[in-house]
């Protein structure tokens, strides 16, 4: 996107427009601040595809009541090392905060534990390294898995969807309170961004989708009607069924054609499940070594020879820390395209979306 | 390979052979038949590039005592839901049996614990899959990581091999003591297919690897002097880094340039580290439910409408399996190259590798 077709948007003028909206919804203050904090989080980092393009969807389900916006979360099974929760098909932003949470307090106790949490009954949760990197303030390495809110993916050798492009995270403390998190899905590239070029009228590459008919398409709106394509062919198939398999079987949450279509059946609600985990550093390694190791590591892959015409060797998720330190202070540049549907979503809702002056900031 | 370029050699006669190789190089009989029956079963499932071809180099480590052949396997801490062992120098194979019989064991304890199991000082370890398979006779899903045991890929940007093609390998019990099992390393191909392809002469695909220089090449040879190139571009490289932290972070084993070369370094330990994991799945799920969901899930996998042109959709690892099956009866086709090899180790021990007639099977 040139600069022509962003608008920039700050922080949080975004973060209270969209919370605005989501009590209009019903949804309790303190959630709708959470749930747009995610969002935001997404679009600061460089991460459209889970930002808040996804508003509103996810206000046009509460507001059909496909997703509930007052859930009643509950443990349902609960050992030392293991928590079962429902979360009463509550927004997965909300019902993942508190799975997390529970995994990090249950990690804690009892001098340390490796602890698993699974998941029924929530919703699309956003980006995943969300829930993993809160694991790291505490010094543990965080897990994260979903299964995706659309089968848009085919079995190898398939024709018809029957899987997610389902994520995973995994993020590991580093220096000065910083991670190095991975943060993928299964595709080429994910659906959301072929969301935000249909949104845009961009083309997309060839390599990212085929259309209906099993042929590849440039074309973003023929693709969202087709399947995303695995990376690496079969690698990337038996990826994404090991993360929905992980994300479904330990909690009784839908998979294959269970999955209800997030963007088309308003009716039924989606069941969507996650896995969280944490792994506590202190059981395996002492604090301090582990810092320093990670530092030396960390250091060892910057300092690596670079190929001709590359300037900085970057770590997972460090050009997202990057772009997010950047836009907290400059703006978020947000395409015309969505910016128009927030602001007609605001127009329903009687709440304005607040741009800033063009002169204040640069995309 | 065609048929002309292979050699049957029946599985016991595969195993007998390596396991008297190894005992010669002071292996205990016990130990030489594990790493035997992991490398053999990597060549039953038509994982050539971790089956014997492998064995020269092992051997050759352990003769030089760049292995220990008689490690002492050590818990170094342990709590309840978690391990670090220290390998000794050993085998990977051996120490890999070792760390997750003892993921398993203790999974088991206390009605149940989702149980990690770190390990330094160990060597290359051979297919991923083979340890996390181990769980799922235990009704546990099993996850292995490793990195590897030779640098040959770049952080993404870079030209300077950093990072090991590090595999991973999740295994989820499934019907009728199937198991669906993801194996796979960070790169477009393993680097034990180019291993094989330069040891028969083949040229390889072009986006497999690039040389020294950076360029790529179809070149089998050349590429072992290049850099594997990882799958989805910064997508594989941000896994590899991943599986990499996971497997050395957590037990003090070797990261970057700590990493020695398998096949040139014969003076120092390689201190390669792995990290095993078991999720109990009574501690989510009741088995019965579980069982019924995942022959569901796999009946609508298998069951998906095929693209034109296509048989069967298979499970990942179900290839594998039925491979094992078919080389079990009718014997494991080993490419000439390899074959010569073998003869010629063997030749050295004073072993001989008994060749199953031609007429009694195919490949």
């Amino acid at each position: 996107m040139t600069s022509a077709d962003v608008r920039l948007v700050a922080e949080p003028a975004l973060v209270d427009f969209g919370a605005a909206i989501l009590a209009k919804v019903d949804v309790p203050e303190e959630d709708s601040r959470a749930i747009m904090e995610n969002l935001v989080q997404a679009d600061l980092r460089n991460v459209e595809s889970h930002g808040v393009v996804r508003l509103p969807i996810y206000v046009q389900r509460l507001a059909a009541k496909a997703t509930n916006p007052r859930p009643k979360i509950t443990i349902v099974r609960e050992t030392p090392t293991s928590v079962v929760i429902d979360g009463d098909n509550g927004m997965g932003q909300i019902v993942g905060l508190h799975a997390m949470q529970i995994a990090i307090e249950k990690a804690r106790q009892s001098g340390g534990m490796c602890v698993f949490v699974s998941v029924r009954n929530s919703n699309h949760y956003g980006a995943a390294a969300y829930y993993a990197e809160m694991a790291c303030p505490h010094d543990m390495i965080g897990l994260s898995f979903t299964i995706g809110g659309i089968n848009h993916m085919v079995p190898w050798g398939g024709a018809e969807a029957r899987l997610g492009n389902n994520p995973f995270a995994v993020a590991f403390p580093a220096e000065n309170d910083h991670t190095v998190v991975l943060d993928m899905a299964c595709s080429v590239a994910a659906r959301g961004k072929i969301i935000v070029a249909a949104k845009e009228g961009q083309p997309i590459p060839a390599d990212w989708a085929v259309g209906p008919d099993g042929q590849p398409t440039t074309d973003a709106v023929e693709a969202l009607k087709g399947f995303v394509q695995p990376v690496g062919g079969p690698k990337g198939y038996a990826l994404t069924l090991t993360i929905g398999l992980l994300s479904t079987m330990l909690s009784g949450a839908a998979f294959g054609s269970e999955v209800t279509h997030m963007y088309e059946d308003f009716e039924r609600p989606q069941n969507i499940g996650h896995l969280f985990g944490v792994l506590p550093i202190a059981l395996f390694e002492d604090i301090a070594v582990y810092r320093r190791r990670m530092r030396q590591a960390i250091a060892e892959i910057r300092g690596a020879r670079r190929a001709p015409g590359v300037a900085q060797i970057y770590l997972p998720g460090e050009r997202e820390a990057l772009s997010l330190a950047e836009r907290r202070r400059n703006g978020i540049p947000i395409g015309v395209g969505v910016i128009a549907e927030l602001e007609e979503l605001g127009a329903r809702y009687g709440v304005r979306l607040a741009l800033r002056d063009v002169g204040r900031g640069s995309a």
